[in-house]
């Protein structure tokens, strides 16, 4: 393919208005949007009116007059048609690891008497961690399999089967209605992390029967640095459950002060502490650049980006070995290649201005934004790492000095 | 007292200076940053910064080029001389609530065999749903004295007391180096909520021999509405305790995604999840409005306001009744006093641009900032409630309407 040719698909692509709603630096090409997504043109301007106009001027009223105290909710049930989830099942608090220890932890009150909580042994490690901690105040077994042997170890033992939906390495995806059939028929519930799906495909929690789900708000939401989380509790089991960090946003009646918790009705029982109301404007802002845009067209895009990338880099990088699946609907929206000097052939690509990652051992993992990439984007970067690898420039030693932050 | 003579205190007051660090309304005499902190004047442009260079310029490179990754210790280092702490004894991290659970959890870890968490009924209610919650989970007792009692209630049995330093209610404050003596004669731990002292008194976490702290960044500390907390760890303490809520921010190597959690050496450890970089952003511009200042200076500044208020409430509003003590070192920053309809007068005192709170039943409570709250503010506030009561003018249908947030 020809950079001319890449550039009809961007002609005739449907989602290319959408880029314009980010700020994008010249010169950048950006595959790591699946680690921080970009800034949306309209946030630096409602965060100053947040801190002016509400906080500044209007000081604690705000809490009524800007609608603060609802937020934590009303962010959220924008993120639904995202996620194919009701408006009143999702919540924005705290991080994606605090949200998984509440919704872990009230899954294995909700199964009493069962001794496991089930997850593959190449979960993402801070799932591995929050539910190895859990387990053990519970005092429940963290038993963990191949991604193979999921569907057979899930038994009357298990109270809990806890997945990454897209694998961060390999960008591998379950499916996730297979998987909560299978746990349904013996009666155990699961909780997934959507961190690396949310705003990257389509997904429909309503219709392929999740229990429970986290996400993370600063990957492709595009809430920024660090953004807070968002939970999941389907409708019917909302009630049934309980958070073991409960907090006055959560209590019934939170202006009561009221020594006893008593947990409010509905998703908000999850809530725990205050929230930042200027991080959550930064998500607000965040799903703002989702709106009027179908997650079908999403997915596609998604699939047409990656498609083009994994083409171009097999057919001109003979030693890179694509460690992702080939068929785009068994993947989220990323494609990594192993190499042997990955860290330095990644550094050797941001040298170049195209910013992808690097995960150890050996890969480097290009995330694609549907809304803000372009098949030039992919073409381009595909073109760098071809010359890169073609004329050994990744073997410099400023390319192996580490970063904090890989 | 005539309005002249606050004035005159003005006149000579060491921390006049600092109110001009903050943004505030025009007409209005804001004494709820007990509540939430006023806007410092910095905190839009430095905000506007971290948006636009860092993240949306500099995108993921931002974590390292701009030191995101380091930043829940270098703001919270920040915050050690306010403390009277070790730089190296803070983090900034989650709620007030989500860090007085991990610190709750270590202390209970760290004491094997002991049965008892001790605090006071009295204590802030969603301190004592966290703790309740991490009694069920670690199969210990949570038991409630009365405040005078607590001295006699520490024993063999008590793993931790919790307890915080000024009551959000009556501003009361504990004498924190006795009972952090009297819980060690017993070889107990102490963690102090000190969500209403931190930058409105003077602290020395170090000299009164703390163990361990949270608080709260949104209140004194003018970090902006659900700004995230801090969290203390006497450094002798920090490599015995292990936190209930483990992530990749606390693990030894963060970017090695290592299954196994093995916790970093120091305050680290007690990180779970990404902090959102906008809202540290603001905590650490909401601790600059500090710099410069003692806080012996900002100590007596509060005495001095508060003693004007509680002389000229008293003289000419025989009807309310202090509910705070009179001696200001026996208290926070904060007065309150009793009325039959407290509610209503508050709301009287707002629509007259006079900002305080209500706390049920029947308190209306007035938080005075030293770096913006002039004795002026004291006296005007102080009139505007003469004139309420001596008038009825509470006594009005619209004055008795409940909002969500009160």
């Amino acid at each position: 393919m020809t950079r001319d040719e890449a550039r009809q698909l961007d002609a005739a692509d449907p989602l290319a208005f959408a880029r314009e709603r980010f700020s994008l630096p010249d010169g950048t090409i950006y595959l790591d949007g699946n680690s921080l997504g970009a800034l949306p043109k309209a946030t630096p301007e409602r965060l100053r009116d947040v801190m002016e106009a509400q906080w500044g001027h209007d000081l604690i009223t705000s809490w009524n007059r800007h609608g603060w105290i609802d937020s934590p909710r009303q962010v959220a049930a924008r993120l639904a048609p995202i996620l194919g989830a009701r408006p009143n099942e999702l919540l924005i608090a705290d991080s994606t690891s605090i949200s998984l220890f509440k919704l872990l932890a009230a899954a294995v009150a909700a199964r009493p008497g069962r001794a496991t909580l089930l997850t593959e042994t190449r979960n993402f490690p801070t799932d591995l961690y929050v539910a190895q901690t859990l387990a053990d105040l519970k005092g429940v077994t963290l038993r963990t399999v191949e991604r193979g042997e999921l569907a057979t170890a899930i038994d009357e033992e298990t109270a809990a089967v806890f997945l990454t939906h897209v694998d961060y390495c390999s960008g591998e995806r379950h499916d996730m209605g297979a998987v909560n059939a299978a746990a349904h028929a013996h009666d155990a519930l699961v909780v997934w992390d959507l961190s690396h799906s949310a705003g990257a495909i389509e997904l429909d929690l309503a219709g392929t029967g999740c229990d429970l789900a986290v996400g993370c708000g600063y990957k492709y939401l595009n809430g920024g640095p660090g953004a807070p989380a968002f939970l999941f509790v389907a409708e019917h089991l909302q009630d049934q459950l309980q958070t073991p960090l409960p907090g006055w946003m959560g209590h019934a009646e939170p202006f009561a002060f009221a020594g006893e918790y008593r947990p409010a009705v509905g998703i908000s029982r999850f809530l725990t502490g205050t929230p930042s109301i200027l991080a959550l404007a930064a998500l607000d802002t965040g799903i703002d650049t989702f709106a009027g845009i179908a997650m079908t067209a999403v997915e596609a895009k998604s699939a047409s980006l990656t498609k083009l990338f994994i083409g171009e880099v097999e057919a001109r990088c003979p030693e890179l070995r694509l460690a992702s699946p080939r068929e785009p609907e068994r993947r989220g929206s990323q494609v990594s290649f192993a190499h042997e000097h990955g860290y330095a052939v990644m550094q050797a690509l941001i040298a170049r201005g195209v910013i992808g990652d690097f995960r150890a051992p050996d890969l480097i993992r290009f995330g694609f934004a549907p809304l803000y990439n372009s098949h030039e984007d992919a073409w381009a970067a595909a073109d760098a790492l071809a010359d890169i690898l073609a004329t050994r420039d990744w073997d410099q030693p400023r390319f192996h000095a580490r970063q904090k932050v890989t």
